[in-house]
């Protein structure tokens, strides 16, 4: 399958900025802003995840809120797929199914609605997010897409913070690809 | 301009499902997922919006979190142009102008990055969302685009609830828009 080499992952990763003491002291935050802003970076992007997954067998595309939506939906539109949203409690208006995971301090919980999927049966699913940390949306997620008789056949990712293990938690479930690897 | 003539209207309004009491009792919300999960529909609509701006100057879009993201995010990827996300207060990372509207009880805020168009100058930017009601979110994004050097040449929604007065408290600042109005 096709990935970047390092001077187009080198590019790419020019492309985002980095805000030092985002969302709290210490955290050295990667704002994707820059990418999705910079005509050339986002569509260079685009083009590399239409190259991948233009030659996959895949039905829906799925995407977690925000920034993952951003990337869902233009890859959705380019591939001419479908696209559904996997939200933070309360915000589908349908009937949901709920996953909760675990964060630092405390407990979060991704939905989608119960029939996301139903184009399709037995759906092929591709995952996006902007960045996997330590990886609870991710597999809350993919939980979610393999809980609705749907497979999540991989889950995208722009960034993966390696040392943080999110795709060490995920790998058992699903297959990953991350465009960069920090 | 290209619009949409009534039969494809009433085809992308059959394709947007009706909630009733959501998010509160006597509310008819209008689920958009089960456009965006229908492939035809959501190309349809898509493709409309290409035909209708592929051919306007626009050197960005600009979408409304969340579901503008979706929107907007599309068609970007669709026009290769960059796109720039609007977000609620504390998301984006780096330094923002803020702007603040009224809501039915209280008031409410919407961000933008300082520098979010500094690729041009005196750009021209589309903006995105799915929906406009009372329009305070519109308005006051479409002030805040205008604050950054850059100009809003039209607003863009899926949806016009029109009894609703968004549109009228926005034709002032802007062109509107709207592919379906109710």
């Amino acid at each position: 399958m096709k990935e970047l080499n390092l001077e187009q992952k080198e590019y790419l990763l020019n492309s985002i900025r980095q805000v030092h003491d985002f969302p709290k002291p210490g955290i050295v935050f990667r704002d994707i802003t820059t990418l999705l802003n910079d005509k050339e970076a986002f569509n260079f992007l685009i083009d590399h995840l239409v190259a991948r997954y233009g030659e996959m067998e895949i039905d829906f595309i799925a995407g977690i809120e925000s920034r993952g939506f951003i990337f869902g939906a233009a890859l959705a539109a380019r591939l001419r797929l479908p696209f559904v949203p996997i939200r933070k409690p309360k915000k589908l208006p349908y009937i949901t199914i709920s996953q909760k995971y675990s964060l630092e301090y405390g407990v979060d919980e991704v939905q989608i609605h119960i029939d996301a999927f139903r184009e399709k049966q037995n759906a092929k699913v591709l995952l996006i997010d902007d960045l996997i940390a330590t990886g609870g949306t991710a597999k809350a997620s993919v939980e979610l897409i393999n809980q609705t008789n749907a497979t999540c056949i991989e889950a995208c990712f722009l960034i993966d913070l390696k040392e943080l293990g999110g795709s060490n938690n995920l790998k058992n479930l699903t297959k990953i690809y991350s465009v960069l690897e920090l």
